[in-house]
C-alpha cells in the first residue's frame, strides 16, 4: 500500500480543498470529492443518539447507486444544531449539486469540528464554488482534500493501492481524519474511500459494515464516541462495468479491509498529545464482541494509558481493566504479555525484569499488549494511544 | 453530620492504625476495626472479574451475625495474586483472630494499593499485633484508622452522626478511601460503616445494597472499576438489643444513606489531581439505570473533564457523551444547564454568555451539570471530578 510518495487515483474521481474561513487558524477547511458519473455508494455512521445533521442527511440516502459527490467541512461539526442544522446540510448539498449539475440528493455531506454552532452558510457556499472550480484528478488535489478535513490532527491520513482483480486494475484510495473524540461504536470520525472497482451498492454496504467493524470500530483515543462518525465508500464504475462477484469480490473486500485498517492505525497513532501507539491483542475469547469489549476496556482506561505514558509496567491496571469489561471469564484463565514479556500467566504473577520492560516501553513509540483467555478461538486487534499532559492541555480550551 | 471537630463513636467498637511497612513512604498502612462482641454485618463488593483475595474472603462470609473485626491494609491490593493471595488473606484473618480470641471466619479483611504483588506476611502479622495492642475507643483512634487505609488520597474521609431512633441514641460512623481507580459498578474502593443500631444482618444487607447503589455507585474518578471495591457495615448491638423495624429501620436507612453519600462525595472531591468537583444531575428518565448510565457517560468522558478543567463551556462534549450512553432518547427532548445557565434546550442551542459562564466555572471548585430528558420521572445525582495534567503525572509512574 502506497502512502505519500506515489498515490494511485481511482478512475472517475476528482478532488479539491480550499479555505472557506470556518477555522480561526485560516487553515484548509472544505473539501469536495466528485465523481464524473453516478457512483455505487455505502456508509456507516455513529450510533450516538445526538447525531450530526450531515449524518442524518447521508443515512437517509445510503446505500445508493447514483451518488455524485461528497462535500466535507472541518472547523464546525453541524451537530446539536436542530432543524436549522439539518436545513444547512441540505443547502450545502444543493449548492454543490447546482454546480455539478445533479440533484441535491446525489450529494453527500460530512462535517467535523466544534459541536453546537450553526454553519456560516455564506462562507460554506462561497467555499463550495471555489472548490468545484478547482476540482482535479491529480494526486496533489487528493492530498489537499485530505488536509482539508483535519481538525487537531497533526498530519493527513491517506492510503491508496492498486491490484488486479478479474483481469483489470482496481484502485482504492482512502482518507480519514481524527485525533480526539475517538471511541467509535459503529464507524469513526470521517473516513472516505473511493474506488473504481465495479461493485453493487448493496455489496459495498455489506462489505463496508463488516470491514468497519474490524477496523475503525477497533480504535479508540479517549473513548468519547463522536456525533459525526461517518465512513463513506464510493465506486465510480458500478453503473457501467461488469460487477465483481465471488472470489473477485472477496479480493476487493480484502483491499477495503486493508485500507480501513491502515487508516484506523493512523488515527490512533495521531491521537492527541500521544507519545505511544498501542496495539491491544485479545485472543482466546468465545466471541469477537467479547474480545473487543475487553480490548476496549483496556484501551479506554486512563490508568492503563498513563502507565504506558510513564513507561511503567504496572500490569495490574491492565488485567483489572479486562476484569470490568462486562465479559464473563475465569481469573485463572487470564494471561498478559507486554512487548512480548509474560507478566501474568493463568491468574498468577510471573516474575519479570521490570526495569528492562520499562526501558523497552520507553525506547520506542509502539507498545504491544496481548491478553489471552481460554474461552474460545475468537480474537481482536485493537489500536489506541497513551494519555498525556499534552492531551489535557489541548482539550482544556479547544473552543475558546 | 459531624466531620472532624466532634466525632461520635458507636458503642462497642475500638480502632487503631499503625505503620506496618507496606508503603515505601513509611506512612500509616494497617488499620484494625474491632468490636467487643459479635456484630451483624453486611457488605457489597466489586463486580470486576479480576477480584482481590480479600474480596473473595469477605464475600464468602456475608451477611453474618458473628463478625468481630476488620483488618485493612493499604499499599498492597492483594489482587491478581492467585491461590497464594487468598491464603494470605486467610492468614491475615487468622492472626487477628488469635489475638482477639475469635475464629478466623469472624474477621473480615480488605486491601488497597498496588495490584499483583504478594503481601509481605511478616510485616502484616507484626503490624496486626501492634494494632491490636493499640485498639482504643477514642475519636483519635478512629481518625488514625481512617488515615491508615489511604493510598493517594490527600485527606482522610470520615463521617459520623447520632440520632434518636426508637427512643435510643443511635450512632453511625463511616470511613472510606479512594482517589483513583474509581468507577465502581457495585460498590466502591473501601468503605467501612460502624453502628450501634440494633439491626439484623439481613436487614443491613438489604439496606446497604440499596444505599450503595445510590451513593458509591453514583461516583467516578476516571471510570476504572477496581479489583478491591468493598463496603462493609457492622452493627455492634444486633445480638443483644431489640431489633429496629418499620419506621425505625427506615430512619436508620436514611442515616446510612446520608453517611454513604457524604463519603462518596468526599472521594470524588479528592479525585487525583482534580481542580473541580462536579455534580451531574440527570432528570426525566424512564429508569434510574438510564439516568445513571447517562450521568456516568458524561462523568467518565475525558473530553468533558478536560473542558471543565479549562473552564471551557464546551457543552457539545456533554450532550454528545449523553448520546453514547446506550440509552434511547430523542435529541429533541434533551436539555442541558451548566451552573444554572441553560445552554441547550430541547435539542437546540441557547445563546448564552460564554465568558460569564467560563468565569463562573473558573472561580469556584464546584460545578453543576443538569441534563434533562422527557422520558419519565426518574433521576440521579452523580459525582465526579475534572481531569488534569497532575492526574497524568501522578499516574504515569505510580508503581515505580
Amino acid at each position: 500500500m502506497s502512502s505519500d510518495a506515489t498515490l494511485a487515483i481511482p478512475r472517475g474521481f476528482r478532488a479539491s480543498g480550499v479555505t472557506a474561513g470556518l477555522k480561526a487558524s485560516g487553515s484548509l477547511d472544505l473539501a469536495v470529492l466528485a465523481a464524473d458519473g453516478p457512483c455505487a455508494s455505502a456508509g456507516t455512521f455513529t450510533t450516538n443518539r445526538v447525531c450530526a445533521a450531515p449524518v442524518k442527511w447521508c443515512r437517509e440516502r445510503l446505500p445508493a447507486d447514483d451518488i455524485r459527490a461528497i462535500v466535507i467541512n472541518s472547523g464546525n461539526a453541524n451537530a446539536a444544531t436542530g432543524a436549522t442544522g439539518y436545513a444547512n446540510a441540505g443547502r450545502t448539498a444543493a449548492r454543490a449539486a447546482a454546480l455539478l449539475e445533479c440533484r441535491p440528493e446525489q450529494v453527500l455531506v460530512a462535517s467535523t469540528g466544534v459541536i453546537g454552532h450553526q454553519l456560516p452558510m455564506d462562507r460554506i457556499e462561497a467555499g463550495i464554488a471555489q472548490a468545484v472550480r478547482e476540482l482535479s484528478c491529480s494526486a496533489d488535489a487528493f492530498r489537499i482534500a485530505a488536509a482539508s478535513i483535519l481538525t487537531t490532527d497533526t498530519r493527513p491520513k491517506i492510503v491508496s493501492s492498486t491490484q488486479t482483480i478479474a483481469g483489470r486494475a482496481v484502485t482504492l484510495l482512502g482518507m480519514a481524519k481524527g485525533a480526539a473524540m475517538i471511541g467509535p461504536r459503529m464507524a469513526t470520525m470521517l473516513g472516505f474511500l473511493l474506488t473504481d472497482a465495479p461493485v453493487w451498492a448493496n455489496d459495498l454496504q455489506e462489505m463496508l459494515s463488516e470491514v468497519v467493524d474490524r477496523s475503525f470500530n477497533c480504535l479508540s483515543v479517549e473513548g468519547h464516541a463522536s456525533t459525526n462518525d461517518t465512513v463513506l465508500v464510493l465506486s465510480s464504475t458500478a453503473a457501467t462495468d461488469p460487477i465483481l462477484r465471488g472470489e473477485d469480490l472477496s479480493a476487493f473486500a480484502t483491499m477495503l479491509r486493508s485500507a480501513c485498517e491502515g487508516l484506523a492505525r493512523m488515527i490512533a497513532d495521531d491521537g492527541e498529545g500521544s507519545t505511544h501507539f498501542i496495539t491491544v491483542d485479545v485472543v482466546g475469547c468465545e466471541t469477537f464482541e467479547d474480545a473487543r469489549a475487553i480490548a476496549r476496556a483496556v484501551a479506554d482506561s486512563p490508568l492503563v494509558k498513563t502507565a504506558i505514558h510513564g513507561a511503567d509496567p504496572n500490569w495490574g491496571r491492565i488485567v483489572s481493566a479486562a476484569g470490568y469489561a462486562g465479559v464473563a471469564f475465569k481469573e485463572e484463565e487470564l494471561s498478559l504479555g507486554i512487548n512480548g514479556v509474560a507478566v501474568y500467566q493463568d491468574g498468577i504473577p510471573v516474575p519479570f525484569d521490570a526495569d528492562g520492560l520499562s526501558q523497552s516501553i520507553k525506547s520506542r513509540r509502539d507498545v504491544f499488549l496481548k491478553l489471552g483467555l481460554k474461552s474460545g478461538a475468537e480474537a481482536v486487534r485493537f489500536w489506541t494511544c497513551d494519555l498525556t499532559a499534552e492531551y489535557i492541555r489541548l482539550n482544556a480550551d479547544y473552543t475558546t
